[in-house]
């Protein structure tokens, strides 16, 4: 039983990732498809690179899928790699598969250079098709590693920087990570961070927008809180994030990915 | 071949869905999972068990996942149920599973309560992934129901009440159950309540929302008006909905799910 | 390994898409279903139309079920057909499965009456459910397409015109048949079209829209662009597109589908 897992910023809306299942039943019919999410904004690298992170872990040992490519048709290489639990990655190289990869360790990398595990006709626009569903599919399907092109240092790879709160004694400078579907505002910040600033569970603390500023209690979970009180939290990944109990924290703050956020003792 | 049918209030936007797949192919890799639907309305409990109700008759005989959580983290209990037909039902029991089990006869239920059934690190916002899931994907393995938990009393499960219609002998005060991508407006009447007004198909009846009030032709499909005329019509699941044809009624009336709507002899 | 593919305008916000796996796993359980894209907007027949078109060729041989059904409930036939290179179509008979029908030659079509291939009861306005995903699955499953009801002539099938662009010497008047996630605008031209004007790639042509006009490059690729230009280019399916690199064209300009876009020597 061989599992691909997907992750793309292509959305459900167009055939895109329709299609590249099709590649990939053509190649590999006895694979399975994750698809991990296809609702990474449009180009956000840092965005699916996270996500691929703090999911890779509840997934099958399989062949990791994941394009977020804004690069495509220029110079970026397409890569595939090992890592060290028998994993493999198949992406852009362009830092979206390096937080997962670098966690687990990269044992090997190669470029997606050979044309016997590319389509035929290879586009300028979409090689998630073209190039990376089929070598995904090829992997799946039992071809070894090195068949798919030549070997590329893995120390050559390009990376992403994760932004790091900016960590003060009564305050943090944050920054919004992720905002999912139920408002929930996911920031760069640990609950060692917030604890650090001495405030313990229960405890309201400040939280500063550009414009604003609300209060949120510390809590655990939103059973902690009434309805329509804003609360910081340890999502289920271990980021912490402001929500509202029975509410949209996004909608009611505006806060969107890349903004700041700052934390205070209340 | 065991299915698994999963539904929830998750979107499709974040890797929330995506990541109870994984859980649940890393214990039940056999299994196949369909995804009913994940665009129930946040929180939107009643709602999830109108869907669920409506269509389980169509999924095959398998485990029957649904995830609509307001209350996660809280003291409401995870359960799993055997109904009379051979299926299983496994989420919260704050009463999503229940429309569709009684009508099925629940045989037992125990509470997800085992450790070894669940993930090793269960967070507080997330039993989807650590509870429901994995309980999911166990009982599609072929683990024994009652290995998850003691066992809980049928009449001890939480129930939601159904909103009925208040039904006149010139006019009935419905409820708004439901609107779909085509802005079709499903209520909480049957063709019989509506036939009670003593209206046949082909009448006009008039439809009396808060600001508002139109016209619509008693009709069997949207064939049968011309486009841009609202019909009311029994729509595939036996609830009485007001559309149009070749047109958006939800959009037009500016109703949404939870507002009233009464109907008269015209 | 028998694969059923599947493309509609419901969306996936509603449970039709789910149903309909439903019925297709109880009836033919070994079938693997690829769901092209259920994002077609709502009754745009001629969309889904292309988009099948363009996609089959990734897709397995298999059993090809497609419903954009406006006409659902009226008069309208519901339609299997099977193409020379051995694909079956399923759906209704309204143009929706020609493009791609024709360009692989139909053998033979039959018309979806034969009761013991529906199910038993059969809505007014759910044939996807009722009709043809029962259907789609029974041909997977290997019941001869005879059985399903009585032949149609291949040539008395409905067809759809595709709009096709008007080129002149120095301009050409497109149609916009698709926007994608990105923002990118499909239109109805190719690239000979294009070249026919005496313009290369590198040189800049101006794109008028009702009451805007814009300089676009003409690229082979995003990367070809500054960031914030827009560019013209042949996209994954041959389609002359509008879009802008690092941005969303379809925004900038407004133009949806249907609309006119011209384009002139600059």
């Amino acid at each position: 039983m061989k599992h691909i897992t997907f992750l793309t910023d292509f959305g459900l809306q167009d055939d895109f990732v329709g299609t590249c299942h099709g590649v990939m039943a053509c190649i590999a019919p006895e694979a399975r498809i994750i698809d991990i999410t296809h609702g990474i904004p449009p180009q956000a690298i840092l965005q699916g690179a996270l996500v691929l992170r703090s999911t890779i872990k509840y997934m099958p040992v399989g062949v990791h899928l994941a394009v977020v490519d804004p690069g495509v048709g220029g110079h970026r290489r397409a890569v595939a790699m090992r890592t060290s639990d028998g994993r493999f990655f198949v992406g852009p190289d362009n830092g979206l598969l390096m937080l997962a990869a670098d966690e687990l360790g990269v044992e090997g990398a190669h470029e997606l250079a050979a044309a016997d595990y590319r389509l035929p006709d290879v586009s300028r626009t979409f090689h998630a098709r073209d190039v990376f569903a089929p070598a995904a599919a090829h992997l799946a399907a039992g071809v070894a590693i090195d068949r798919l092109g030549p070997a590329v240092e893995a120390a050559d790879l390009v990376r992403i920087d994760v932004p790091s709160p900016s960590v003060g004694k009564s305050q943090i400078s944050a920054t919004v990570v992720g905002v999912d579907r139920f408002g929930n505002v996911a920031t760069n910040m640990s609950s060692d961070h917030v604890t650090g600033l001495g405030v313990a569970r229960g405890d309201r603390v400040e939280v500063r927008l550009t414009f604003e500023r609300y209060y949120a209690i510390l809590a655990d979970t939103f059973a902690d809180a009434d309805a329509g009180e804003l609360i910081l939290y340890e999502d289920s990944y271990g980021l912490v994030t402001l929500a509202i109990s029975n509410g949209n924290a996004a909608r009611l703050t505006g806060v969107g990915v890349g903004d700041e956020l700052r934390i205070a003792v209340a």
